[in-house]
């Protein structure tokens, strides 16, 4: 519950137990109030340094450095960010390419094991390159996709995704928070759905993890995929990850046959033999540098402790709504997000028409949001990096660009 | 040709014009001859400042730094390597994921193109990952494989390739220096072969890409992959880079639709539409850091002239194929690539049933080579980091081993 008077961004600062992870971050170049974390997170103080070390190894080591953890680093960072922040098993994930790859994977597989049928679902609101990717595959395969359509809702539940899935659903794919209204799906209830229809769930965490806790496995997820770039702060276009539930391993085979999801891959031996577990869902050789930068983001995480996170990230968001009821809905600011912190991801979506021209606005005046067409205004809350005075300069700005 | 007397290391090391080039890589932790820069490149001095830079930009720019030529950079970046490397026009070049995956578009954009064609055509000693893929591709769409049994020969030639190739060949793809033999096949003569079938030809650079001047467009290939770990040294993992002739753009779609591939992304409008040109074969979002990476690879190739990159592997290879005569073959060591310079890529193959010992223990000795399956010795000579006393080295420590 939002209290009646608001209390000041100083105060709360002050009582925030994760304050001092902000200085853990590099400061920007300019006195900008960045909320745009949850679209590009800010870069650790301490990744640079990891970085410098794994070049030097390049440099030092040099092909050596396969044999010293190197070609392992996908399934170890894999395994160490679904034991900490997916509710994950050992071998059940990997980081790959880029989430669209790895959506493209596993929704390929996921539609090869349910030959006889023709449909995928997925919301019409679904992030561009979930639907697009999704789309692409029901065009080569024949398939229908069925569009749930929340209307004016801020994201579907169990029901509206019960209400189009049946025998005909070969696979669920959701993102878990939706992009644009930070709606935070019911993944145990929608799971369920999907697997008693007897379709397979694939949830992208792209907007969940590293502020939200997961779990893949008690929530009954088969198979997911997520982004590492936002709120696990691993640069621009870092690499991303898959998970694949242990007990559809076996039976789920991906698309693009690689040497490093072969097993024994450097025997170069004749015919593909996929790997054991979830290395068959890897293809080319590893990214090295770009994987170090995500071991240093998702270890600043794991220090904060995901509890934690959340917890903050709740509170940051029910004080932007405060602020927002107070200051911005007299001057036509609409919320667009879920009221109630336990339905809401880690940012906050502010409606408004000229929702374009205010981000632009505010840029000039140093707040760092982004716009979502056609009227979005995100308002990023990155527990670890955002304080709350951040946040109420952005809305302070706001406001005063809509009273001048 | 070969001289009789072979000229030493050291007189050939200072007629070198390109000698002062290896001081432009970081040295190794120890006294190595390495002899594996076809596998994994030197560190350049100039990348460590280069990829410090953008990540200092990262920290400093945030979100914005898309705006400052990091949303352009596959594309710049395979202009620049299109332009100066691979005998291709503006907008023909894209830097995306890995080789793998960058194979596994292209060759899908092809057999969709050439929907009742039956037939793929590979050569049985192409490199693993470039036939997996194929037989993924060809399992998935009922398609057949023929192979190119070369048997005693280094690599295909053009007859060979015309002998299995055909009114259903739909594809021929085939990597165009052999990693094992280093065979330099015949590109212009091998497309035309293909494109008289009425099939398209698709190249594997990752072999000869920084080491030998490359002609696509006059040369008549109509697609190309390949890495940037290896002659470009760009870095463990770094990404790799796609090709697709400009007549073939409006025709070929590939099936890996993600929204950096699509026309307006931030529009993040409902259905996919392909960009325009060879931004349609982009999916997620591109690596920056890794990127950068190969940006200052490239520098260093461009900066040495790729004329005289190719003058010197030759030179180097003449030599390791002369000491080879006069020490090895005495010793059972076989040749196993061309002996003509003109027919040879960046490396050299020696053969001896304990191959695999042999590497072993040159390692032991400083001297890193690669192991191939089942009986060759890699020696790699990356021009711009080689010198002949290495090389040297390399084969004076083998011949150690065999004689004690």
């Amino acid at each position: 519950m939002i209290p009646a008077e608001v209390p000041s961004a100083l105060s709360l600062d002050e009582r925030d137990p994760l304050r001092s992870f902000k200085s853990r971050f590099v400061p920007a170049a300019d006195d900008v109030a960045y909320l745009d974390g949850n679209s590009l997170g800010r870069l650790p103080v301490s990744t640079p340094p990891r970085l410098a070390e794994i070049v030097k190894q390049w440099g030092e080591r040099l092909i050596r450095g396969w044999e010293e953890g190197w070609l392992e680093l996908p399934l170890t960072l894999g395994n160490r960010l679904g034991a900490s922040l997916l509710g994950a098993q050992a071998g059940e994930v990997a980081l790959a390419e880029s989430t669209t790859v790895c959506l493209y994977k596993l929704a390929s597989a996921a539609l090869d094991a349910r030959p006889e049928r023709s449909e995928i679902v997925t919301d019409r609101d679904n992030f561009p390159t979930d639907r697009y990717v999704l789309e692409g595959l029901a065009e080569s395969r024949g398939l229908r996709i069925r569009w749930i359509e929340t209307g004016a809702e801020l994201g579907p539940r169990p029901a509206d995704v019960a209400a189009v899935v049946g025998p005909e659903t070969a696979l669920v794919a959701l993102s878990h928070v939706a992009y644009r209204s930070a709606f935070l799906l019911d993944m145990a209830g929608i799971s369920t759905v999907a697997r008693e229809a007897g379709a397979l769930i694939l949830w992208d965490l792209s907007h969940s993890v590293g502020v939200i806790p997961i779990a893949l496995e008690s929530d009954g997820a088969d198979l997911a995929v997520g982004c590492t770039y936002k709120y696990l702060n691993s640069g621009p276009g870092a690499p991303a990850f898959l998970y694949v539930r242990a007990e559809h391993q076996r039976a789920l085979r991906q698309p693009i046959w690689g040497w490093l999801g072969r097993r024994d891959p450097f025997s170069m031996a004749q015919g593909y033999e996929p790997a054991a577990g979830i290395g068959a869902m890897l293809s080319g050789t590893p990214p090295i540098i770009a994987l170090t930068a995500v071991s240093a983001g998702l270890d600043l995480v794991v220090e904060a402790g995901i509890d934690a996170v959340r917890a903050k990230a709740m509170a940051l968001g029910d004080f932007v709504i405060a602020r927002h009821e107070e200051w911005l809905a007299p001057l036509g600011v609409k919320l667009g997000s879920p009221y109630a912190a336990a339905e809401r991801g880690g940012h906050v979506a502010l409606v408004h028409p000229d929702a374009a021209g205010l981000c632009r606005a505010l840029a000039i005046r140093g707040v760092i949001v982004d716009f979502r067409p056609p009227d979005i205004i995100r308002v990023g809350l990155s527990p670890l990096s955002t304080s709350f005075a951040d946040a109420e300069r952005g809305l302070a700005e706001l406001r005063d660009l809509l009273t001048n």
